[in-house]
């Protein structure tokens, strides 16, 4: 306002402060106040953009189902020496168990797990080709000299539109300095699944917990919970919302910019969807160089005040588009 | 000497307080004291027996190679979202290759492994299946349903008589509260084997380390380091020294003891052997149920006063054999 003088829209400010432990309680003030937000569009800035010089909007989310397993042995830790060998050991049975959670084309091995994945179609995987993708770099910026994963995709695909399974936390047994002979009594692990488009995160877990359960052999007992997960999204790219995103984009940093699929999740953007009936659009200003969730994360101040400016014209544009097609 | 008025024979004490960190300074020491420490035998009673009722004497002791690993993927932990399916996860690698340490009989594919490992004759198997054991005493001490291990050998076999491999403790990533949707950075495991005669602990520590390096895919490094082991133990059973703690046991508990190969490892008792040039007898007092290395780690008065009936007899009994053989 400060800058064009007026408001060209109504705008609801919503701030979230539990997407990353879940947002457990923002589905249900989504239902309990759906008459207050009412709204044609929900406007995100929570992602990046692939750089300044090569803008992108992200055009769709992976999904997440997190889960937390514990396998049970002995009903203490136990002398390595004497019970080794013959009392089944809890940590080699976890090692086991989640091993044979992929195979070796790196497909995950849950019966049902591919069932709702709607695979894309070669001209959208083409299309999908043209970003600029710098393979050295990527890995440069993570400390890697391979890349790998399941067979048949490219590196961006492999992070996109498939979806994958990773362990985000393992322990159990003795951590800390020097040795300590025991077969330990638990073993744990946090282990997510990103999901994609048409794969449901609750039904996912229930097949997660089905298999894994069935994995455990005989000599432990086996946990496992859901802990919390998120539906993936996409954005058609012919609305008004998309292209009025797509359009600011391009005025202020003088290039049209790539939609673009990011494997990350952010949960809400399926609920409001489905609770409020509203599409989201995400517009966020981050890089890939940002080191989110991880030690030093950062935001360029240029990326900050660019951003400012883009959504100072995305309200203009969105108004002008309605205007128009409500005549 | 306050019971018998006399001490039979001269003893020489050694107190070692490093024998759970490896006894480091230990094998020096008796390389640089050799004149001292000169004598017959050696008398050491860190063992159990199997019961009062049952009393049992220890023949043998596994030796022990104890491996700490560390598999580095990405230079940090990165958001598992925007990475998950590409960067390789290193606790999943970890899992994978801990996993294929054993095939589906329960023997170590470490190549070379079993090389030295001399098997037990079907005459000396048959004698040790003579040994007291309740199976379901023993599962149920430990509060298992079902026991595990390599095909082909008894339970008692599996903990006395063959070589292992555990898992002690494994970390890596985030291990609190809740989700955290990393893909972590670093994977560890502590995993130490339990040998039998003619392995010897270093030889099988090359092997682990070579072996598990060459385990490691493209995309992460993998380091192995050996933090301690010890050789197995047997002590023959036809000698004046095995047959004076024979005879002391059966004098104050009433009954001829079973020869028992123990699963644990008592790294000096080898060391003794080879620098010293002595034999050990394995007198201990503890039982099965002492719970050692767990948590309410305990020890009955009763075998303690038992145990102090008992060395009194062995003094005793053994001068009186060395008397006899040396006329």
């Amino acid at each position: 306002m400060s800058t064009t003088g007026n408001l060209p829209c109504n705008v609801k400010f919503m701030v979230e402060g539990e997407e990353e432990v879940g947002s457990v309680n923002l589905e249900k003030f989504c239902i309990d106040h759906k008459e207050m937000l009412v709204a044609d569009v929900i406007l995100i800035s929570d992602t990046t953009m692939i750089a300044l010089n090569t803008p992108s909007v992200t055009s769709g989310l992976r999904g997440l189902s997190y889960v937390q397993v514990e396998v049970t042995g002995p009903n203490r830790d136990l002398h390595s020496g004497l019970y080794g060998g013959a009392v089944v050991n809890p940590c080699n049975v976890l090692c086991d168990m989640v091993a044979s959670l992929k195979d070796k084309w790196g497909r995950v091995t849950i019966p049902g797990f591919y069932d709702d994945v709607k695979e894309c179609n070669p001209e959208e995987r083409a299309e999908m080709a043209k970003r600029p993708y710098d393979k050295d770099k990527f890995m440069q910026s993570v400390g890697v000299t391979h890349l790998q994963g399941e067979e048949g995709y490219s590196d961006l695909e492999r992070i996109g539109i498939r979806p994958t399974l990773d362990i985000n936390g393992i322990w159990g047994g003795y951590t800390g300095e020097g040795a300590k002979t025991i077969l330990p009594s638990k073993a744990f692990a946090k282990i997510s699944m990103r999901l994609v488009p048409y794969q449901n995160a609750e039904r996912i877990a229930d097949l997660f917990i089905k298999h894994f359960i069935s994995l455990a052999p005989e000599g432990v007992a086996v946990k496992a919970e859901y802990l919390h997960g998120g539906e993936s999204y996409v954005s058609p790219l012919d609305t008004p919302e998309y292209s009025s995103a797509s359009l600011a984009v391009e005025d202020v940093l003088n290039k049209k910019p790539i939609p673009v699929r990011s494997g990350g999740s952010i949960p809400i953007v399926s609920t409001f969807e489905k609770v409020l009936g509203i599409k989201s659009i995400l517009l966020g200003f981050g890089l890939e160089s940002d080191a989110i969730h991880s030690p030093n994360e950062n935001f360029p101040v240029e990326n900050f005040l660019k951003g400012i400016e883009t959504i100072v014209l995305y309200h203009r544009n969105y108004d002008q588009m309605k205007q128009k097609l409500t005549g």
